[in-house]
């Protein structure tokens, strides 16, 4: 019997019993794809478990539509990270997306996404994809005010995404949207992984006019507990233009999860407060 | 270096590394009391985390408040299950209690948790707690029409508790209430328990008029989403008479998430609707 546990702090972790696993080392990280018993393929990234068939539409989902639905009519979107395809999926459900660019900068996760985890990277060939295999920080140096909305996939912020969890990264980020645009981020487990949680969150604060937090349950992420912080320099998040959201086919999110959005744990919102 | 691994399935499980550990064996079950570095103290009953130090305020706050608010001026509180004592703690916080009985089966689960368990225990030596070391299911054979909050604190339906997962022991609890009485249950993880989660929200709708199930984020849990259902003959969870719930002290209820308590991810509401 093969099991695998991902120590997602020092003193805890999530243990998983394996059929079948395989393991690439890229040129960044090392990309393991385990056949688990409980939550079918998982992905998992120098360690970390990035995504997996079970309960992976609970974080696509929600890191996608929010953001697109606050958004008067969203044409053009880029993906940071994500190179598994789940979030590129969840985007192209929106009819107004004309353009979905992903920007991954290890072309390895998207072959083995590719290969092995068909029902999350499909959407990856469609024809409004197009796929930029390099690094998000320098992708954004050259795009000013031309996405309607930005959404950062990343891993967690030591190894390869480390550098896009800082104020200078999201300044990269709010000058590459254009008017009315919107970015959302995952920003870590508020419970396990306070640390970051806060400083993302204060980084994005700090740049942006505007911006929320809202959480998820993710069972196979640190906690069970995990965070997304959407922001703007122009839409408040006060009122959503399009709750309609049946035709999304969503599993997780719905027009009461969307109207209840914002509505935070009090221990969480004091960490934000604070 | 020591771990302990809580397998919440076959085949998925929590892991948390072990400062020191003391087991103990009732007549009922094996009780654990861990120290662990990421959770702090940790009760396990029969290998399942039972209640910790870190996160044990949002299990317990969830379990009993809700129940509490609902009911216009709750006397009479019978906790069955909850030998650690953290349900008393929050039901005693409530000025209108003047009775709190606990009917928990294993007596040394109150001993232990009265030794090792203090920030949690401490309110059972309340003047106002009467405890029955007795069975939940004789206890209410002789108990008619007398409580106004009854809080089903159990551990999972195998074991000592699996009987009072039943219809049967639903209906002894509903005949145990007086007239604007409610109760509430734990009612498992939604995720990683579908079928006893299934279970218990149905026999429960079956004896009760009126029913609401709600979810909360409790990391050493299994999946870290974990459900309550609360039920009443009377009263019917469409409006909270109190919501100044800032006297309560709480860390995980605020005034937002009262109100937005019965909102649930699709698939889940999609289960209790099936």
């Amino acid at each position: 019997m093969i099991w695998f546990t991902e120590y997602q702090t020092k003193n805890t972790g999530l243990t998983v019993k394996v059929r079948e696993s395989k393991s690439f080392q890229s040129e960044y990280q090392e990309i393991l794809l385990l056949d688990t018993y409980e939550y079918g393929k998982m992905l998992v990234l120098d360690g970390a478990v990035q995504t997996c068939e079970r309960d992976e539409f609970i974080y696509h989902e929600m890191l996608a539509h929010p953001a697109l639905l606050f958004h008067s009519s969203p044409e053009r979107v880029l993906v940071i990270g994500g190179g598994d395809g789940g979030t590129v999926r969840e985007v192209l459900k929106h009819s107004s997306v004309k353009e979905v660019n992903l920007c991954e900068i290890d072309r390895m996760v998207i072959e083995v996404s590719k290969e092995y985890l068909p029902s999350i990277s499909s959407k990856l060939s469609d024809e409004r994809v197009k796929i930029f295999v390099e690094d998000g920080n320098r992708f954004l140096d050259e795009r000013k005010g031309y996405y309607d909305v930005i959404l950062l996939d990343l891993s967690d912020p030591v190894g390869p995404a480390e550098a896009l969890f800082k104020r200078n990264f999201y300044q990269k980020v709010e000058q590459a949207l254009r008017e009315g645009g919107i970015m959302a981020a995952q920003t870590e487990s508020p419970f396990l992984q306070e640390e970051y949680f806060r400083t993302a969150v204060k980084e994005i604060r700090a740049v942006f006019k505007n911006s929320k937090t809202y959480l998820a349950f993710i069972p196979t992420y640190p906690a069970g507990m995990w965070s997304f912080t959407i922001a703007s320099d122009s839409v408040d998040f006060s009122d959503i233009k399009d709750t309609n959201i049946s035709r999304l086919n969503t599993k997780y999110l719905s027009d009461t999860i969307l109207s209840s959005l914002f509505v935070l744990p009090k221990f969480v919102s004091d960490m934000i407060e604070e």
